[in-house]
C-alpha cells in the first residue's frame, strides 16, 4: 500500500513520524467518523430529532467494529466512504435505533467534519512540535549571538554576521509561521454541517442550534455558512503548512550548505549510522535536511490541489472535493517528518566556531569592502573609495594578496588609519548580536500561544 | 512587451484593470524606490547619519527624470535594477548629497520596500472592489432568499434550495477570504531594510529606531527580524489573493453552469457586443465567468512559485528572490480583472425565477426524494421508505411518467397524505431562506472593516 | 499507514487499482532491487569482478525473507533504505559472498533501477487498459457518428454537431498521448547504474560493457551518460501520465456535464449501488466523473515536485532526489483509477438519443444561427445578414418566440428559402460525422503499437 | 505594462531577450493572426469559397494598420480579441471582399493557429541558443575531461570526478531535452481550423483539403482531428519548455556552488559592471545562475495552468483556453533569458584548476575512503575494511590529522601497500574522462538535428 513514500513500511518512517500516521490512520478516521455521528446524535436527541439513546450506542461502536476492507470494497462502488460506513453502523445498531442514524445530515457533512477532527489531532502535534524548535533554536541563536561568521550573498561572502544571528533568522521564520496558528485554528477548524443541499433543512429552524451543539460537543467552530462549497478552509490550512515547511526548509537549506565539505561549519547531529552510504563509509550525509528539503518539494505542489478545489461548483462538484483527500493528509505527513528533524536540528547542531573564525579570513578581509569603502568616502568621496575598494577586490582575486593589505596600500596616508579601523569585525558583530534578542523575545511570545490544548479526543 | 497576457495592448485590457495596471507600471516602481530612498534619508538625516537636505533633494526627482530603458540596459549587465537607480539619483543629486545617498542600505532594501508599497496600493484597489462586492452580493442573496432553485449535487438535483441561499454561499466565501485582509496588511506590509547582510551594521544601536521611523514614514510595519531570506510575507500575499480569485471562481463557476443553454437561470449582464462571437452571431458567451475562470487557473500557479522562494539560502539567495518578481504583481493584475468582472456579476446578474421554477419541476419531484423517504420511514421503516423511494426513482427515469405520481402510488394508503405533503417545497424554502441573513451580517461586518484607509502616497 | 487516500483501505479501492497497487508495493520495490543487484551480479561476475555464484544466491533470496518493519526503522536512521537493504542481503548471503555484493554500485543506482522497473510494469498496466478505452471509444464513437446533438461553446449552444463526433474528439486527446508511450519507454526506461558519483570508477574501463549487460537483462535501455543529477527521464514520465489523465479529464468533464439533470444525454453505465448518496435515495452520482477529475486535480500537482527536481545540485543533491519518491509513484496509481473508471465509461456509457434531439430543439434553431448567417449573407451582405440573425436571437431570447420564425418572418422574401434552407441540420450533421473516421483510423494505428510487451520480470 | 517582469522595460531586459520580445510582441500577434486568415483565404479561394482577391488583399494589410489601443479596449468587450480584429480587417478590405473574409472559420482558430506561428518562431530562436550551448558545452566538457575535482553528494565530498565530466552530465541533461525538439515541432505545431464547433461544417467535403492547405501554406502540421478542447499540444509545448530550463537550472545550480567563496572553482564570465552590488564594491555575483535559477521557479507553475485546461469542457471551454495565454508565452520569454545567460556560462565560464586540485586535498584523503575500503576489503574482509575506514574517518574529523595517514598506519602491514595504493586519485580520473566522449558524440548528433530551417515567415 505505497503510492506515497509516506505510506511506505520501508521509507515511511523516515518521513513521517507514527505519532501523525496514528492521526491519520483509516482506523482514525472511523473513529472521526464515529464521533461526529455521536455528536450529532446527542444533539438531535435534546432537540427531540432522533431516540435518546441513539448516540450512547453509537458511543459503543469501537472503529475496531467495522471491518475496514468492507468499507473499501463498497466505497469503490459508491463513490464516498460514508454510504457503506453508514450502513455498517445501522447494522450493528439495535433494529429500532437504525432509522434514526445520520438524521438530516449527508454524507459531505460527516467526511469533512472526521477530517477536522483528525486535522485538530495533526496540528496539535505540529504545536507540540514547534514549540520546541522555537525553545531550542533560541537557545542556538543566544549562545552564538555573538559568533562571527561570513554573511553570504549571492554564494559569495558579503559582509560579517554571527551564527546567533543566522539561527535567530531560521528562528524568525518559523515563528512567524507558528504565530498564525491559532487564529487558524479558530478560522479553519469548524464543523461541516449541512445536510444533502447546505440548508439542514431536516432540522427546520433547529438547524442553527443543532450545528452550534454539535460544534460545541466536538470542540470545533460553528460556522456562519455551510462550507461544502467554499474550501478556503481547507486551502488555508493546507498553505499554513505548506509555509511552515518552507520556514523550515530555509533552515535545512542553509544547514546543507554550511555542512558542505568546503565550508564545515556546522554538522548535523550525529548518531550511530546516520547519514552513512552503500559505498563510502566516510560519509555523514545531511539526513535532516534531505527530510525538510524533499518534504518542501512535495508540500508546495499540494496546494495546488487544494486551491483548484475552490472552484467547487453548485452544492457538491464532481471530483474537485475528492481531490482534498489526495493533498491534504498528505501535507501532515510531509509535516511530521519535517518537524521531527527540524527538532533534531534545532537541539543539536554541531557547530564549529574556529571553522567559522578561519573562513571569515579567506579572503584576507574582503568582506568588509563595504565598511571599508563606506570608511573611507568621508575622505576621498564615495565614488573614488568604491572604487578604490573595487580595484583592491580585483587585484587580490587576482594575485592572491591579502585585500586588506592591498587596500590599507592604496589608502592615501592620512586616510590609513581609517581604513585600518574599518576591517575591524567588532561593529558588524554587535549589529549582528543586536538583533537576536527581539527576534528571541518575539518567539517567547509566540510559544506560549502555543501552549498545549486540551486534546479533542 | 507581452510575454503576459496582462501586459498586451490588446488582451491586457481583458484580464486587467488601469489603474492597478498603473500601480505595477514601472513608472510606479521608480516612484516607489524614490520614496522609499526618500524616507530612508530623512530619518538617517534625523539620526546624524547623512545631510538633512538629501531628503528634499530626492523629493525633489520625478520618476519622469529617470531614463526606464538606460535603467533596463544596466539592469540586464548588474543583475538588478536597484544598483543603476542609484546611479541614475546620484547623478541628478547635488554632487555633494551623493555619497549621502543609499547610506547603509542595500539594494534588495529598496526593491522589497518599493514593491512592498505597491502592494499596499493594489490592496486598496482589492479592499474596495471587495466592498462593492459584498455590498451587491448581499442585496442579490437577500432579494433572492425565498426564490426556490434546484440544488444540486454532483450535477443532479438534490434538493430545493434558494437562489438566494446559492448567492449567500457565493458571498460567504468571498467574505471568508476579504475577512483576512486587515490581518494581511499588518502581517505582511512591512518596511525591508536590513543592509548588506541583514544587520544594518552601518547604523550601529540606531538600527531599530531608523526602521521604525522609515517604516512610520511610508505607512508600514516596522518588522522584528529583516526578511530579506524569511519571505512568508510575500507568500501570505500571494496566497490570499489566489485564494481570493478561487473565491470569486465558486461564483464564477456557477454563474457558467446556471447560464448554460439547458439550465438558462441566470446571464451574465448584458452589454452592446458582450461575449459576441466571431462565428455565431446569437451567442452572449459569459465573458465575466471566462476571464475569472483564467484567472483562477493562472493565479493558483504562481503561488508556487512564491513558495520555492522560502527555502532561500544564506544572506541572500541565487535566483529565489528574483522569482518572486516573477509571480506576485502578476496575481495582482489576474486579481483586478477577475475582481471587475465579478463586480459586474454581482451587480447585474440577470436571474430567471421562471426557469428556476420549471427547472425545479423537470424531475417529477425528484428531488424532494430525500424528504420523502424522510417523511415515510417513520411508518415504514428506514429502509423500507429508502427502497420504495429508489424504486420509484428507478421506474420514473425508465418511464418518464412523474416520480411524485409512482411514489405516491406505491406507498400504502395510510402513508400517502404524508408523502403527499413531503413533496410540498416550502419546509426547504424556508430552510434556505433562513441561512441567508447571518450571512450578509457577516458580510456587513466584515465589509466595514474594509473602510477606506488613508492612502500611503 | 494513509497519508495518501491511494493507500487507505477505505478509499484505496476507489481511487487506485489493486494490479497497480502491487506493482508499486514495498514487497514489489524490494523484489526489483533484487533483481537489479542480481543482474548487476550476473554481470559483474562475466567480467570477473564478483564471483559466479553471487547472482544465484541473490536470486535465491524472496523479497519475502526481509522483514519490511526492519528496513523501515533503518532508513529512517540512514536516509535511504538500500543502506539497511544490503546489509538485510548481506546477512542471508552465504558469507564468503557477502564482500562481493553491491560491488561498485551505489545507493541511487539500485533505488533508481528498481524503481524504473516498477515504472515499466506500471506502463504495462496503463498500456493495456489504453488499448481497451482506444478500442472501445473508436466502435462508441462511430455508432453514434450521425447521431446530432448540440455543439456547446462557453457553455451555450453553438452549432449542431453529433454524439460520435464528441466522443471522437475524446478519443483523438487520449490516442493523441497514448501515440507517445513507446518513444518515453524507450528514452525513459533507462537502467541508472553510476556508482558514487557517477563515473563507475572500481569498473574500471568495463563499466560501459556492464552497463550494458545489466540493461540488457533486466530489459532496460542503457543511457549515454549517468542519470543520477539529469532527471528529465522522471519528469518526462511523470508529466506523460499528468497529460494522460488530462485527455481522461476532457472526456470526464463531458460526461459529467452532459449527464446533468438538465441536460441528461449521457448517465454513466449503471451498476447497482452505485453513485448513491446517503441523504438522497433517488441520487445516481456520476462516480467514474468524479474519481478521474479528481485524479486530474491531483496529478497536474505531482508534475511540479518533478520538474523542481531538475535542478540537483552537484552529483546528489540534498532533498530534490528523495523529492521523486512523493510524485512520482502517486502519479500511477491515480492513472490506474482514473483508467479503470475511463473504460467503464468508455465501454457502458448510456447514451440518450432521444434527449439530444429534444435538446437541439429548445432554442427554436438559434444554434443554426451561423449558419443561417451565412446563407443570407450573399443576398443581403454579411453585415445586416449577420445583425438580421443577431436582432432575431434578442427577440426570441426576450419574447419566447421560435428563433427561425422570426428569421424567416424578418426575412425578404425572396431569402426566404434560403433562410428555411439553412435550419437544415444535415450538412452539420454530415460535416461532424466525416471528422470520425480518421480519428478512428488514427487510433487504431496508435493501439497497434501498445500491443502488450512480454513483462519484464 | 508590468505585471510580468518579463515585460517591464527595467526589468525585462534581464529576464528576456530582445528577439524573443518581437516574436510574441502584440504586433507579432497581429502578424499572424493576419498571415492565418490570409493562407486560409487562398486556399478556401481555391476551392472556391471566397474570392480569388481576398488573399492578396489581406496580405496589404500591414499590423501597423491596425490600431492596437482599439483592439484592445474591444476585446475588453468581446472577450476575445478575434472579433475585433476581424471588424478592424474587413473596414481596411474593398467593401466587396468583407463578406469573404474570415469564411467557415472561428475565433479560437485565428487566435490558436496565431499562436502556433508565434511558437514555432519561438522555438529557432531556442534551437539556435541550443545549438550555440552544446557546441560550447562540449568544449569544456572536452577541455577539462581530465581535470581532477571533487565528486560531491548530499554537499559532503564523495569521490573525485573530473571537471570535464560535471560539464558532460550538464551537456547531457541539456542534449536530451533538445533531442526531443525536432519530434515536439512535428507533434504541437499544427494547424487549428474546425469552425465555430470544430466540424468546419461550412467548408462541407472540402474541409480536409482546406486544412491540409493551409498547412501547408504556413508551414505547420495538419491534424487528424480539431484540437480545439484537446490541448495536449500545448502542455507538450510548455512542459518541454519548462524541462529545458530545468537542465539550464542543474548547470546554474552548480555554477553558483562551485562559485562560492569557500569553493571557488569556477566563476561566471566576468564583465565589467556584472553582479555588482549597490553596497558591496568587491561583490561578483553569479548573475546568470540569478536569472536561470528565477526561470526555473517561475516555468515549473506555468504548467500546471497548461495542464489544467485540458479539461475543457465541451467545444470551448469557459476559462480555460484563456488560461493558456497567462501561460504559455511566458515560458518562451523565460526560456530566452535562460538560454541568452547559458550560452553565456557555456561559452565563457571562469575555470580554476588550481583551486579545484587544493579542494581536492581538503579532506587528507577522505573521498578516496570508498576506494580505500574496497581495496582493503579482500584482504581484510569487507566489514572490517569498511568499519576501518570509518573509524579512520571518524578520528580524522576529531583530530584535524590527515585521514590517508591515519588509515595507513591502521591498516595491517601487509595490507598497507594496498591502502597507499588506493589513495591515487588516477583511475577515477581516468573514469571521469571516459564517460566524456561519448556524452559529446551524442550531443553532436542531437545537434545536427536542430539545424536551422527556414523561417515560416
Amino acid at each position: 500500500m505505497t503510492f506515497s513514500a509516506l505510506d511506505s513500511a520501508i521509507t515511511g518512517p523516515l518521513f513521517a513520524t507514527d505519532a501523525m500516521r496514528a492521526v491519520f490512520s483509516d482506523r482514525a478516521k472511523v473513529s472521526a467518523m464515529l464521533r461526529t455521528e455521536a455528536a450529532l446524535a446527542r444533539i438531535e436527541a435534546k432537540h427531540g430529532f432522533v431516540a435518546k439513546a441513539l448516540a450512547p450506542a453509537i458511543d459503543r461502536i469501537s472503529p475496531d467494529d467495522l471491518d475496514l476492507a468492507d468499507l473499501g470494497r463498497e466505497t469503490e462502488t459508491t463513490g464516498v466512504p460514508v454510504i457503506p460506513f453508514v450502513k455498517a453502523v445501522q447494522a450493528r445498531l439495535p433494529a429500532k435505533l437504525r432509522a434514526d442514524f445520520h438524521f438530516a445530515t449527508t454524507t459531505q457533512d460527516i467526511a469533512d467534519t472526521a477530517l477536522v477532527l483528525q486535522m485538530s489531532d495533526g496540528l496539535d502535534l505540529i504545536a507540540t512540535d514547534l514549540r520546541a524548535i522555537l525553545a531550542d533554536l533560541s537557545r542556538l541563536a543566544t549562545r552564538y549571538r555573538t559568533t562571527p561568521c561570513a554573511g553570504r550573498t549571492y554564494g559569495q561572502h558579503a559582509a560579517p554576521v554571527t551564527f546567533g544571528h543566522v539561527a535567530a533568522i531560521w528562528l524568525a521564520g518559523i515563528a512567524d509561521v507558528a504565530g498564525g496558528l491559532p487564529a487558524l485554528r479558530q478560522r479553519a477548524l469548524a464543523v461541516s454541517l449541512g445536510g444533502p443541499v447546505g440548508t439542514l433543512a431536516d432540522l427546520g429552524d433547529k438547524a442553527d442550534k443543532v450545528i452550534a451543539g454539535v460544534a460545541r460537543e466536538l470542540g470545533l467552530a460553528a460556522p456562519v455558512a455551510t462550507w461544502h462549497v467554499t474550501r478556503g478552509r481547507m486551502v488555508e490550512t493546507g498553505v499554513w503548512i505548506a509555509t511552515l515547511i518552507g520556514a523550515l526548509a530555509k533552515m535545512a537549506e542553509d544547514v546543507a550548505r554550511l555542512a558542505a565539505t568546503e565550508v564545515g561549519e556546522v554538522a548535523e547531529p550525529h548518531a550511530a549510522g546516520r547519514g552513512g552510504s552503500s559505498a563510502m563509509p566516510h560519509k555523514r550525509n545531511p539526513v535532516s535536511a534531505t527530510v525538510i528539503l524533499a518534504a518542501h518539494a512535495a508540500a508546495k505542489s499540494q496546494v495546488v490541489t487544494l486551491l483548484d478545489a475552490m472552484a467547487a461548483e453548485h452544492q457538491r462538484p464532481v471530483g474537485l472535493w475528492h481531490a482534498e483527500w489526495h493533498a491534504l493528509p498528505q501535507l501532515f505527513g510531509l509535516a511530521s517528518g519535517a518537524l521531527r528533524e527540524a527538532r533534531s536540528l534545532a537541539a543539536g547542531l554541531t557547530v564549529d566556531k574556529a571553522r567559522m573564525a578561519k573562513n571569515l579570513d579567506i579572503t584576507g578581509g574582503m568582506l568588509m569592502a563595504g565598511a571599508v569603502a563606506a570608511a573611507l568616502a568621508p575622505s576621498l568621496g564615495r565614488e573614488a573609495a568604491h572604487r578604490l575598494v573595487e580595484t583592491a577586490a580585483s587585484a587580490a582575486r587576482d594575485s592572491g594578496r591579502s585585500f586588506r593589505d592591498i587596500v590599507i596600500g592604496d589608502s592615501p596616508a592620512k586616510a590609513r588609519p581609517v581604513a585600518e579601523a574599518a576591517f575591524d569585525i567588532g561593529p558588524a558583530v554587535a549589529a549582528a548580536s543586536a538583533g537576536v534578542s527581539p527576534i528571541v523575545a518575539e518567539a517567547k511570545t509566540i510559544r506560549a500561544r502555543l501552549a498545549p490544548r486540551k486534546r479533542s479526543r
